[in-house]
């Protein structure tokens, strides 16, 4: 049997840490050798996230801590919040630039530098490796992936968008001026901060919307819809929580371009992904539930005909922390060293 | 003080018969004498729902049991399922036409014969009184409300979309033929009927659309919609399932005509609902929490700007068994009764 | 019409502040004139609480700012963090001596100094008011309340096991060596703190104990049990959380003394209670549940045979922000103004 | 590679047989080869449960349409309701007597035919194979397992309350008169039954106990104490239900004997399950949660002391449709079969 490649996983302490920590403790091929939480030193990941206390983890240690060029990892998941992330992967990847990168953080998703700017409020701090960076949504870029040293894993919202509507944009069926992606969210996709609004007593038993308006994964959304569809592209976009720990869940109104009906368009979506071993479009008519891709890597794709003609009511959904960030990067990461891409990530949901 | 009006709820083992109860004890104008469940029968309130065992309330009773001459009841709300409630009020009102009824059922919602047949599967059964009902979204029609015997409650998700569209619709200040509506429910919304979809472990920890393209509601708003614009509306409607017990979310997309920007829309709402007690619309940018309404018979509504040039992003949220469904029963009934519209129903949202 | 009192809330941005005021807008003989919360003073109420935008209620201001003297408040709920509280009131009634108090925090529930300084790691600084203080659990200390200028509001988890468990004690027909009492709460219990292991990805879909063998709240349950039994009483409790955002709930293990049935502790509960308004107990062998009190100010009690010989099983629930916090507030304050007790308390749980 | 042992799954329609598809889609050594489900026959897993859409299942059959001696199934799981399970092993057995069986009903848990027939109504109709059966406790009863036919899966409510009690009734370290389990169980353990007090809105927000005193999980409990402490022991226990999907966690109240401390108590848990890969006991004085075991076949153990001299305070929880059924059942297969005991089964808990 080959070695085990060395990972380490930055930001361990956040749930998406903890999401890759349970999807590499069963990937017969990697070994976690670096954790890291800086607030966290010190201490093991069982006093973080008690489920892996009976496992054998490394010791949390801080960033700093961490020599990059003695450790040897052969890949690294950077879990931190933006523009830190630049800064720690600037350092990493001059002190040991053979290691490979899947970072979760939007530092390195936007190409252009005055987009980033705009909506993150200050300029970007590691360009050459933006210029570097290749865009990880698996199942659209898989050729630059399998060749790249630093991979900016998608957002959550925006796979759950982008796989239904990226191949409807290629191919033009679909008018790109009249697009409504009404989005709702579990809590965990807001991270685990210790805020006001997140507690349990203010988000049971209730649902609101956010960033009506003016949603930083609206840039990402622009940028690739623009690309599939060579041509600026801004869709409607409103993001809400859901009471619930996990899952995106999309409904997209569009209208078919030139005459294509609904029926045209799941036709294009199942053609598109019916190898795809992750991304499972359901019969004509049939719409998924969130709850149905629950701790798994897929995407669940329904298409129906809306009442009005000509419009079709799409729904996508799949699970913030997995496909959302670590399955989705996990898979990337199986596509960059070569793995079968399902190692790790082909747990089935888990339901109820 | 005057004599209590005298007060039956037929139907009160569902969830608006236990919403009115627990609105009716609290209003110092009625006395509740008649209460049915035809299963039940034989049963006290206590048995059905524990919260009101330390009440005195009448044992529940068969329908057919119920003397309508002799009871001599000011005021009946009737719960039932659609169809069966035809049969039954036809008798009730024919052995005591001097009884008022407000009817939460979809039964008198439609004034188009056709319409019925085509969403309901069968015809109409009491058409004479179909056509002396008046439809009870209390803000818009409270002069007619006032004078009705039979008033049709509207439905929870077609208040919730009705209260902010259709001064926009009158005033001809949105695109009518752009207009999609993304709704979401709480489970109280299914009833209380015991089916596998609804069970606590189908529901929790998920979200999902029902419906697609082909829900029931839609009629009711069609009908209501063009009525308010002067011609045909037909909007894009999909409604959801949230986990928790109460609320409608209402995601409403509209382009402004002729110019009109998201803030003449929140404009035109601010002055309609300015002196009404139960509709209140935030500050302009400002979005409502469905969690905030819950329990009481408010409906929030908030407009701001999508970043699409011309277009519109409103909020609009109720209590479904309150405003959506008992509330406004109550609401109607203090209209039809000439009390003040406020009583038994103004009590502030329960939150957390 | 007789003049409303004037009243003051202490620490309204937090949950029991918010319950007093849903409680307190329904009163007919109170109106609401001064409500602090530091760290938001300058706000609206319905900033902190949005349900609370439509209803006219006076700004948030500091606890510094308020003219005791000017003021003449009739009576004050202070709902502030314990040890603050003792500065607060010290200096309130100081200025203010005619003003009544209902204290909804733990200061001035122990009547001993030395176990206040070991359960809160400091000395008592207002000792000569918690020598005037009142416990105010209405049903049994009624009396003393009505003259009471200063109550000390009995905490949520105290009130649900005292209840079933005091008239017992004092009818020495329980042994008191053997209680468990093995109590659940609902979220809101832990406050409106933005901490970690509230958030709600942290505590949906799961459920924990916490302070298992030293919760602060024992203090409270050992010396009015204590006080009952004429006896030193020290019971077993473990308090849990529960992902819902009201309720506790006690199960509790009682062995008989000296013969005495299960059934026998049931006639003793119903004699004590049969005339109370917000005491209810259940026939016996019927057990309440959580939901059923949600939002009201009612205890629901149940009793049953153990299968072993000669134990009981007690349940008893309430709804920590009502009854075990803001509503017996408000039962207290119209004992201590000579109001009817229910009023605006008397409100039917709301379920579902 | 050795040939994959056939499995079938009978009642894979409900929860537990999900649950059971779930683990043995990830195991290395087994096919699912038969799946019956009368009420779903000819359907397809998918339409059941729609998680396995994009999985490669065979079609659900009726129980009668299996021919047993062709079929040469290696192990069956039998998640059927009482009473029927008795029939159909016995048919099985007799038509293909090689085929292993591993039931997760109660109908073989109990040896005592007086017992089953007072719990269950009626008599045993499979005597023969129940003098046959061992009880499936895989780390109590793991020699006889291995060398079972047919193994009887224990409760989930039994597992929890057993594995910590079994050592310290064996080792005579506690009183076994005095032992209090309060249980709180998540709403899967109620199964898949469409009933009124399982939707979503009666459960929801709320807490509640059921079968006080008399539940039928009673006698398992019993028969395996009784055993283990070599006389009768019979104990409180109190089940409930929280608004949860998963988790049974038991809160154990003991009193140690012969000066026993909670220290000794937690030395014996330690020293029984430190090599255990299922069996996790903490640190002493630190409590597990719920959340921490979900969907993982893990059991998690926590023993402090209680406040009363003497006394101790223990919490076992672990998942109810793993380790508390379908995870137990796939690890007895492994030991019967001969497998790594961690086949399938080693899934991390999911968290959140």
């Amino acid at each position: 049997m080959a070695e085990k490649k060395k990972i380490g996983i930055l930001g361990a302490s956040g749930y998406t840490g903890a999401e890759l920590v349970r999807l590499l403790l069963r990937h017969p091929r990697v070994e976690i050798v670096v954790l890291t939480a800086d607030r966290r030193a010190g201490q093991l990941m069982g006093d973080v996230f008690p489920q892996f206390a009976p496992y054998d983890l490394p010791r949390l240690m801080t960033i700093d801590a961490v020599d990059w060029a003695k450790a040897k990892l052969d890949l690294v998941f950077c879990a931190l919040p933006h523009a830190t992330t630049q800064k720690v992967l600037k350092d990493l990847l001059a002190k040991a630039p053979e290691t490979k990168v899947v970072d979760l953080s939007a530092d390195f998703r936007l190409e252009d530098p005055a987009s980033y700017a705009k909506w993150y409020g200050h300029d970007h701090h590691a360009l050459e490796l933006q210029r570097e960076a290749v865009y990880g949504l698996s199942e659209i870029y898989r050729r630059d992936i399998r060749k790249a040293r630093l991979v900016a894993n998608p957002g959550c919202y925006t796979t759950c968008a982008q796989l239904p509507l990226i191949p409807l944009l290629k191919a033009k069926a679909i008018e790109s001026d009249e697009i409504v992606v009404d989005a709702k969210s579990g809590m965990t996709g807001a991270g685990r901060s210790a805020k006001e609004e997140m507690l349990f007593s203010e988000v049971s038993e209730g649902f609101h919307a956010y960033g009506v308006g003016q949603h930083r994964h609206m840039s990402e959304l622009d940028q690739e819809f623009s690309k599939a569809a060579g041509k600026e592209v801004v869709v409607s976009f409103t993001p809400h929580l859901v009471p619930m720990n996990r899952g995106i869940f999309s409904t997209i109104y569009v209208r078919g371009r030139r005459g294509k009906t609904a029926q045209d368009l799941h036709d294009i979506l199942v053609k598109q992904y019916e190898k795809e071993p992750f991304v499972y479009v359901l019969p004509f008519g049939k719409m998924p539930q969130s709850r149905h891709v629950r701790g798994s890597n897929m995407t669940f794709i329904g298409v129906t005909a809306d009442r009005i003609a000509g419009r079709a009511i799409i729904i996508s959904t799949l699970d913030n922390l997995s496909k959302g960030a670590s399955g989705q990067a996990v898979q990337n990461m199986n596509i960059m060293l070569g793995f079968n891409e399902g190692a790790g990530t082909d747990q089935p949901a888990m339901f109820p």
